[in-house]
């Protein structure tokens, strides 16, 4: 299979054509009773779409699994933890298992999906990973709604539920800042990832207007894990070059790794050395030997927002395409920053 | 429902009949072809177990659902997210996919069973709470095998695939003791759970072996959560009497709470005024805070057996029940319990 254009699905058609789904479904069933100017303006929509019926699409609006696939990288950080069970939760409340699929080196995420949909799962959730135009493709084809979570597309179609990320990356930026802080290392998430280019882009350009050179702005890959932080730190450490004033590890559990490194490895005291920040909120930071600044993702909202777009009763409603938007995080500010001026 | 005797499968009545599974199917099946002398052995021990043949469970046999339950309680001790993790790429491997079930408060564990029975699930994996006579007839009724993990229920004929925690106990009282400490503290988990029970036996049974008084153990419960362990150690210390040579957390999670309660609400160093042990095995009880030393559950081989027992794709083949054996743990010796006698 090679990459096509995005398909549409009997939503998009029955959105164009001002007509309910199972009208479209009923101008491609042979015999079915529709008025000819309702079958003319349908078929007129989906030749503007392209549209493909699909009898999988069709029997799965007949007969409903009760499954929402919700597709995972590893579980090392704990935000993604506490967000499957979340989910869990209140796909249960929704009368909805939980069918997880957990992503690896061996299982790339093109094949989870694939697999995913032999479930027959009414909807996918895509916690993990880069989610490509054939994968699109195949839920679109089959009329399986997908959200993303924390990540997007941007101009794919498919929605992204997230924090705002930028606004949440200069919120981290104001508030070092703040305490006096002139040199900066940034410890990084995946590269092609939406969150931590997001995070970075707020935070790098808060720092340059409030006038800070961007060589004295350091970034480190930190690999989106614990070890990947204190890694971030050893590496800088060998360098030779002195520690900047402060750390931002744009997801909790690298910065609570850079901690580690710099106390455990490195001997540097935090806050009094080194401030750090994070960024998630998860509650494994909040405890003694963190006690992180950080900014909090609005997970109950986030996961609230993409059941709402999944609207999994009423399934036939096309998407409100114009609720694409980031919901704002919330700054917490403890120990790993001094507050006020040092 | 009243509680009911545990109602015997095919499986158990095709083992004491020396016969097929499906030789009990056709003996059960109206006009199919089987031997009478064959048909009379096996209504015999039909007749000794009190076997009813269910349509549902002849239905499975014959389409497989490629589903495996994982029912699941809290996630904040990360023993369990490693297990949900592990349970879910072993399943990938074997072309299975994990429906996960969280436990909660208004969800009883009862009806957890009867939710995931209704997604005609291969197997149930229990890894939390208690099973009730009740849901062992349901899922024996249905032909579904159940395993417990981490736990188990005596006598119940149900496996409980878990950690030699008698021996695990022991284990770590003979670590404490080597070092000198003659007054002790645990934090116990769930007071119906058999893991907390066995792992304070173990303990309880080496320390009185040595000579300890038994009011020189004190214990506290600590609910199998960070913040129970917290919550032990604040409440020990209310008490106004000194703090014993050691605490034995019955899991890395409460030994994680214990060890920062013990350090940042109380000033205490650890080791050097109080030891501190823990049970599990956890990835973040290594880390630099930490260093705990601890019995390292087998959770690799643990979920190996657990995916033997189910057999899954062999499924007709009786249990051994010669199987049900618990595994050695491994101590792991670190910081929190200095090595040699003080």
């Amino acid at each position: 299979m090679t990459d096509e254009p995005i398909r549409a699905t009997s939503f998009d058609v029955a959105a164009l054509a001002g007509v309910s789904q199972s009208a479209v479904s009923r101008a491609f069933t042979p015999g079915s009773s529709i008025r000819e100017s309702t079958r003319l303006k349908i078929l007129e929509a989906a030749r503007k779409l392209n549209y493909v019926p699909n009898s999988i699409a069709s029997s799965l609006t007949k007969s409903r699994s009760k499954m929402v696939a919700v597709i995972l990288g590893t579980l090392e950080n704990p935000f993604y933890v506490a967000t499957l069970q979340l989910f869990s939760q209140e796909l249960q409340k929704r009368g909805r298992q939980t069918l997880t699929f957990t992503l690896s080196d061996d299982i790339p995420a093109d094949e989870a999906i694939m697999r995913v949909l032999q479930y027959q799962v009414e909807a996918v959730i895509l916690t993990s990973a880069q989610l490509s135009t054939r994968m699109m493709n195949l839920c679109h084809d089959r009329g399986i709604p997908i959200v993303l979570f924390n990540r997007y597309v941007p101009h794919s179609g498919v929605y992204g539920v997230r924090c705002d990320n930028v606004g949440g990356g200069r919120l981290i930026a104001e508030t070092l800042l703040q305490t006096g802080a002139r040199s900066f290392l940034m410890v990084t998430g995946d590269p092609r990832g939406t969150t931590s280019q997001d995070r970075v882009r707020g935070f790098l350009e808060r720092l340059l207007e409030a006038g800070i050179r961007r060589d004295a702005i350091l970034d480190y890959p930190g690999g989106s894990s614990y070890e990947g932080g204190m890694r971030a730190i050893d590496a800088h450490m060998a360098t030779g070059k002195p520690m900047p004033d402060a750390v931002f590890g744009i997801a909790d559990i690298m910065a609570m790794g850079a901690i580690d490194a710099l106390r455990g490895h490195h001997g540097l005291r935090v806050p009094d050395d080194v401030m750090v920040a994070g960024f998630d909120g998860i509650p494994e930071a909040a405890r003694e030997p963190y006690k992180l600044t950080t900014v909090q993702q609005p997970l109950p909202a986030m996961v609230e927002e993409t059941l709402s777009l999944l609207n999994l009763d009423e399934p036939r409603q096309p998407y409100d395409l114009g609720r694409d938007r980031p919901l704002p995080g919330r700054l917490i500010w403890r120990g790993t920053v001094p507050r006020g001026e040092r």
